[in-house]
């Protein structure tokens, strides 16, 4: 039998050859008497022309279709030069069939598969295995194997091994919350689907593994407001005997390799770094997005001097005051600052205080706003010095408590940065926050709290305020953000069993607790851990940004909707009572029932 | 700082040169106040010594213990000529240290850390990340790594594109028992873990991926009595627009990359098939070990000649009688033949009749036999020449119901071969069982069973046996054997939608109960699914092969017990009640509980 060629792979080269192909039938049209058929695979499509001489095969021609599966056997033949197809990499050519074979038909298909097709996600989901057939997604698939392919590559070639960790997990609830499976042997026991391979990979460093990679699948029951999926996949590594920087450098390495691979573009050697304190401070967010300015500049002690309440007060008690110069901003209407003001209330922010800068050289009067009155001119004049105003200029003001401030005034940032233009479209930017604070404040529980987790490495130097000063503390963790999106992150470990054990004092864990979660670790860091650190990219959101798709969801075969539901398999379903009784388990009959 | 030397990679041309290196302390010796100190990561091992000329130094090098983790810089030296040690890599040098830095201190762990250990495996699980830094351990993850990277090279390069399919999966029981994920937004409902990515990668061929592959996690909830795991590896692929053969192509050339990169032994480029009627009727079982062979010879027929009830009771009524000639076998003692009747009685055998053959020139007299007294001189003959008898030799006698003489004559046949010493070490044979049954007969339901699963594809010729003689087809499906044991298999799967529902029908599954299991799979066929077919390999299985351990769990960084449980996290274990009550479940409080 004639070897197999692919649909999108002939070329002028094959003319005169007799092949044969495989695909599905995309159109069908008859000019004249004779008939033409576009026939499609994963590499292309190409185009079958059948004269009426044959005329068996000219009326199953006629016959055909849309997305029936046919074999053709024919000659390669060169397209007359009117006909020529230049955007068709196919397109100097055609196949002229002397044979055609119906492999199966298709029933009319719910929607039209290919890339304009602009039927509902639901309807996509439901019938997934023809949403996948358009040349988009499978180009979506086939991006997700050559970038994870690469990475793999590039893994290997670091001295990483691949190793597994287990899905069926101990529950050790943490953040967020864990997917359960009953165990049948023990019954009202349970498994946990992994969150994350944390504890295992550190685990391989203490069994001297020295480098551990796996492209692991992860699990989080959570409601999915955002863009999240209840199993979603992690390119995870570990490393021992390294420094935060031997860390980020096979990061950016790694990233190297599967943007090459994915998009073809080459990112720099090495990604410029911020610290967390640095991103707050001039972008209000620990994800800034770099493509653009915007930056903004902190007047808080300045605000002493002032007598208006609204910056003096959180000037005062400890809270932040801050400008967001917008150049050319002055030309924004009274409804864009309004709809701005709207914008930043989502981020509790009581108000947004605008400047217009008419003339920077006539002041107050060159000044347009409702707060010009309010401040005095020295004042007017180092605010606009301080931000470096210019004629045109947009200044917004953010005063009060820190994180409103911050969040406000950096997600205003990020939107006013959109709205202006300022983003070039293909500017790819890495940039990684590190020296992130060690905790943060539980307000409700009155505690600190990890800000990454328990397991985080505090700085050598800062080790000593573990117990008196737990809160100016950093960690040694990086955050690698793309565009203003946190793609990944990861930190040095805690390999000390002692630190490890104050550092869940000063969580408030307790023995007892550090012991049922997390003993075997804590064990663990007693016979010999060596100095470990790693990092996780989550896959899915890396290849829904270099896919230039919104969704996670456009990237993943086989995805679950927002409420976390299969529409295809109709997964979750009914299980027997059968099932029910050999795990023990019986409904709970109404919510208070105890 | 000075780049990383790892242990094991320290050759004479580092004579001279300042190195740093990590690593375990293995031991510390004391020669005339030099301190000899092994020190181990995971490439190997070198030897620091420590002259009493840095007192510092050599202090801190007495004081080392087993499993400390430290850090040395110092110079790499030759060994003088007398303590070169040719059997270690790293034999010709030392590294004479100038500092010892301590990174993390050991407890005296619970085992010796290297190969001679010989603890109890639960000792071992419970303990994991210990045992897992024996040199051989780390041996096998680092022969798990090089085989799925050089399987994952191998299928990019024939164009397979690896997609990842769901792990929150509908329950769809059939063959094994699915684990289950109770769902928290659909009370009562549940997931299922996949047992295998079948239907899936059936869903993906509909959807044009044209070849797919997964390192995939499968899971099965079943009693562990065989060496087994409740989540387990396979090596998943599939493809469109294939023959059998160009399946079985591919999954030869797939293993020969595994092999050599495991165990860099080169395969052969086709591996030799045999039907399963042929294995049967030769080997017995349907996973014939070749290396050996005491092949059975089928003497049915010509034991309706015979009176003796024993073998003409089979013969007459559908039954079957074989001979298995063992060379050599005339020097078993009595006692070696009685333990060997005894082992065919745990396949169901009742018995094992023999002949030894001392002299074939003389019937009756040269052979020795409870049972020669019963047969007539020429049907001795005539058994003797249909197996090849000669001097010296030992024919065992089956007699009985099919598969009882098969499971009972094929599996002392496996064990008379290693007993008498055929099987040679090292010899890998790999053989394909092609042309399975499509159907076993499920005595206890009365109906046909596919031997497979009920996707696997008929031969076209046979399809109108489909409902007149269903247990007469043969499907095409076929099983990859090495040494006897099945370590994958797959088939052809059925693409045709009526093929399908009639297959369905021949299984006895209603319209409604295949709507509701795989309604999505037999609704993806009416629109367009190609000729498919894939195979998948048993990763844990073909590893513990190439390691020569007996175990899968030695090839599982984190395997479960065999009462499915996690010594070393306590999984399962209990969960919070409100973890309970999230998933509005309780208990059932007794067996009975309905």
């Amino acid at each position: 039998m004639l070897a197999r060629t692919h649909c999108g792979d002939f070329r002028v080269h094959h003319i005169g050859q007799t092949v044969r192909l495989n695909g599905w039938a995309q159109t069908n049209r008859d000019h004249g008497g004779v008939v033409f058929i576009d026939v499609r695979d994963r590499s292309g499509l190409v185009q079958i022309v059948v004269h009426p001489d044959d005329p068996a095969v000219h009326q199953l021609a006629h016959s055909l279709r849309q997305q029936d599966v046919i074999e053709v056997v024919g000659e390669v033949i060169a397209r007359s030069d009117e006909t020529v197809n230049a955007k068709l990499p196919t397109g100097a050519i055609e196949v002229k069939a002397s044979t055609i074979t119906v492999l199966n038909r298709s029933e009319t298909p719910p929607f039209m598969i290919d890339d304009t097709c602009d039927t509902g996600e639901q309807h996509r989901l439901e019938y997934r295995y023809l949403d996948l057939r358009r040349p988009k997604m499978q180009g979506f698939m086939a991006l997700r194997h050559r970038v994870t392919h690469a990475a793999r590559n590039y893994l290997d070639s670091q001295s990483f091994l691949e190793i597994e960790t287990p899905i069926l997990n101990k529950s050790t609830p943490e953040g967020a919350r864990d997917y359960l499976v009953p165990s049948r042997v023990y019954p009202g026991s349970f498994f946990a689907l992994p969150q994350s391979p944390q504890i295992f990979k550190q685990l391989l460093m203490v069994a001297g593994m020295d480098r551990y990679y796996q492209i692991a699948r992860c699990f989080r029951d959570e409601d999915l407001r955002a863009d999240r999926q209840p199993e979603f996949t992690q390119v995870d590594i570990e490393l021992s005997f390294v420094s935060q920087d031997e860390v980020m450098a096979v990061a950016e390495g790694l990233l190297r390799s599967m943007f090459d691979a994915g998009v073809g573009i080459h990112l720099p050697e090495t990604f410029p770094r911020i610290t967390y304190a640095d991103a707050m401070d001039r972008y209000g967010l620990d994800r800034p997005d770099v493509r653009f300015g915007l930056e903004h500049v902190n007047i808080t002690e300045m605000m002493k001097r002032v007598e208006f309440k609204v910056f003096r007060e959180p000037a005062d008690n400890g809270g932040l005051v801050k400008i967001m110069r917008v150049p050319g901003g002055s030309a924004l209407s009274r409804k864009q600052i309004d709809d701005y003001t709207k914008f930043v209330s989502i981020y509790g922010a009581k108000g947004l205080a605008w400047i217009k800068v008419n003339d920077v050289t006539d002041l107050p009067g060159g000044l347009q706003s409702p707060i010009v009155k309010f401040l005095p001119e020295d004042v007017l004049a180092d605010m606009l010095q301080a931000c470096g105003a210019e004629n045109g200029d947009l200044l917004f003001f953010g005063a009060g408590d820190e994180k409103v401030v911050n969040d406000a005034l950096g997600n205003l940032r990020v939107k006013v940065g959109h709205d202006m233009g300022l983003v070039a479209a293909g500017d790819h930017r890495f940039v990684w926050v590190v020296d992130f604070p060690m905790f943060a404040w539980n307000a409700d529980e009155k505690r600190p709290e990890a800000l990454h987790h328990p397991f985080t490495a505090p700085y050598a130097e800062d080790l000593d305020k573990l117990e008196s000063d737990p809160l100016n503390m950093r960690s040694q963790a990086y955050d690698l953000v793309w565009n203003g999106t946190e793609i990944g992150g990861g930190s040095i470990r805690i390999h000390n069993p002692e630190v490890q054990a104050r550092v869940f004092k000063t969580l408030g864990i307790s023995d007892e607790e550090a012991d049922s979660k997390f003993g075997f670790l804590v064990n663990a860091l007693k016979y010999g851990a060596p100095p470990h650190g790693g990092l996780a990219f989550g896959l899915d959101r890396v290849l829904s940004l270099m896919a230039g798709v919104d969704s996670i969801r456009d990237v993943i075969a086989f995805p679950k909707t927002q409420k976390a539901a299969d529409p295809m398999s109709n997964a979750p379903s009914e299980v027997s009572d059968a099932q029910w009784k050999e795990l023990g388990l019986r409904k709970r009959r109404t919510i208070q029932e105890s």
